[in-house]
């Protein structure tokens, strides 16, 4: 229990801590979604995660479960414990010394100024051992939104199409219903519950009249917030929006109105940090062009269209040669007849 | 040895017969490519696979190689024995019988009016055991080209595209050099040596003068016959030559003259029971208009393109509901970075 490096039990329990982790992810920005596990005793005492809107803290509801459990046990946790102390709650450095944990496994330090490194001096000041780096490229993916906000500035952007063998969303009269088929688009709507933002191009969002909604048992309260990408004003203007935050235009469907943006630069002004770009094939290039995709979904059905729509237009690719080295599979499954591949930038790739 | 069903040591024999029956596919048109393994007290006294342009048959050639060891033996053969004596031969169920064979495992029944099922009955007159139906399947797809040549009057085709992730085959300026890397175009050309013939359009053919040879490293004795698509004659025609098979033209390289035919359905009239199809886009479009692609094979580079060159034509698919259903994943490998995915066209596709 006291070890200072890493075994194997502890990727396990961290992986249990990331697997939580993943529950609010796409509902707690601007804070990070962490997940935390305490073992005491070879046994799960207390489980926690970051609740919508970021507060309470993983380590916080994982210790209330816990109770009196917690002593002398192990605490994993996805993201280095606070160690400021806000109006909304006490610093989880502090209460994991107060509750009396020996050892906390951390995944991934803090780069917030307010924490970055001060949470796990905290915790060996107090005479807990502490191993850090555990799983920590696994939680810097769970984590992208947070990370890409505080490093880049902006939202971390998924870019998704489904297409056929043959790389086409649609047929020449522009019908797409289906390419792909029912777990394939139950899949989409489970990605987008874990995103806080859905963004189309406003081509589409004018033909489609789309719901971007989560039509899934149970996650039907996880619909995030949508987003239209347009240079011109949208339908119905509102005013005292920030910069490239255009407007919040008439919804179709008259509710959740949407955000209108003017620039794929101008997700760096929404209130999230996960967006999910649907389409369509101008706005995909448009991401791409701004090199503002982190990480591609790509559904592919078993057909072919032959001439149709593709998926992308032109995003300015000079020549091969600048296309290649940019994009690494991470994982791939079979839904139904359909497959999913999910692609991210590598970290050669210009940022 | 003696069982009259099939065990599982039937079927890993068989698998060795079916490895073998590649050896020369694409080589024995008008005859079946057949692998055969003879196997006495559990250990192989023969292996046999029609030798290119159709003889000796695999029966005999692993007859040969075992001598008297094959007396009692169990003789493992992916087509059903000929029963009919040839010029070029005796027939080979006579020469199992002669060589004593004691049992006699079969994948496929031959279609060959000259053989359907007396080859299996003459065996049985004498004696010997027969099993069949053992790898069918397996057995069906590794003699594709003589099949489809028996039940629809023409060779075996498969389409290959090379592609982005979306779909694209060159950028707007046609540049392709590469978008796969050097494992899948290596696979391409051993691919190529398990084909009669490559076919192109005659876009491709003047644009790129390709070689469409096989350069690998022992197989370069192996290139295929090739063949252009084009409704115009060829450069420089030659007379005499069937129906649609309108010419025989100019070689850019100087060496092996391409075949020139006016229609996807001109394939019929090839010395070539395994055409392989590797573009243009248009040439694609026409033999999946035609309905005449049993097999495609989808090289897919991690990269993306956006506006470029779409990998296949339009081929009149007129909804969606029309491209569902008719192809089914058989294998699929990574070769590098780039995955190479094979379809099959389903049973239920229209023929
Ligand atoms: N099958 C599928 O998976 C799928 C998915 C999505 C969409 N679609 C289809 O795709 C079609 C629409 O695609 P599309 O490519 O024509 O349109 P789109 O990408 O949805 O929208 C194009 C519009 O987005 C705005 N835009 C694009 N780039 C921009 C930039 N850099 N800055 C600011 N605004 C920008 C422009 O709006 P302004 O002109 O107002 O400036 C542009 O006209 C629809 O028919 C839809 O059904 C299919
Ligand atoms: N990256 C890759 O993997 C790849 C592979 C292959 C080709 N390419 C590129 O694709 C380009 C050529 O493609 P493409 O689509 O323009 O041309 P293509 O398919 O190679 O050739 C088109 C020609 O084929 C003939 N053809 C098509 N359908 C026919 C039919 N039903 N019956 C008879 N003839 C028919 C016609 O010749 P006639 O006009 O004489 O009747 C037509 O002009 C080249 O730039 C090449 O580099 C790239």
């Amino acid at each position: 229990m006291g070890a200072v490096t890493a075994t194997s039990d502890d990727r396990r329990w961290m992986a249990a801590a990331l697997a939580l982790a993943e529950r609010t992810r796409g509902r707690t920005a601007p804070n990070p979604n962490v997940g935390c596990v305490l073992v005491a005793a070879g046994r799960v005492v207390g489980r926690g995660w970051t609740q919508p809107g970021g507060r309470p803290h993983a380590e916080a509801m994982a210790l209330a479960a816990a109770g009196p459990a917690a002593r002398g046990g192990c605490a994993y946790v996805t993201l280095e414990p606070c160690a400021h102390v806000s109006p909304r709650g006490p610093a989880c450095a502090d209460l994991l010394i107060a509750a009396g944990v020996a050892r906390v496994v951390i995944a991934l330090r803090d780069p917030d100024p307010r924490t970055d490194g001060s949470g796990i001096a905290r915790l060996r000041a107090a005479g807990i051992t502490v191993v850090t780096d555990v799983a920590g490229d696994a939680a810097r993916r769970s984590m992208a939104g947070f990370l890409t906000r505080r490093e880049r500035s902006r939202p971390s952007v998924t870019l998704k199409l489904a297409t056929s063998l043959d790389g086409q969303i649609a047929l020449p009269d522009g019908s797409s219903r289906w390419i792909t088929g029912a777990a394939a688009r139950a899949h989409v709507h489970l990605e987008r519950s874990r995103h806080d933002a859905i963004l189309v191009g406003r081509g589409t969002w004018e033909a489609d009249a789309p719901r971007l909604d989560v039509r899934l048992p149970g996650l039907s309260d996880r619909s995030p917030m949508r987003v239209v990408l347009s240079t011109r004003p949208p339908p119905s203007a509102s005013a005292a929006l920030p910069s490239s935050l255009i407007g919040r235009g008439n919804d179709p469907q008259g509710a959740r109105d949407p955000l209108w943006i003017d620039s794929p630069a101008g997700i760096a002004t929404l209130p999230a940090d996960h967006v999910f770009v649907e389409g369509g094939a101008a706005t995909a290039a448009a991401f791409l062009r701004a090199d503002l995709v982190d990480r591609l979904l790509l559904y592919r059905a078993p057909i072919l269209i032959g001439a149709g729509k593709a998926a992308i237009g032109d995003f300015g690719l000079g020549d091969l040669a600048a296309a290649h080295g940019r994009w690494r599979l991470l994982d791939a499954r079979d839904l139904g007849t359909d497959r999913l591949e999910v692609y991210e930038r590598t970290p050669c790739s210009p940022a």
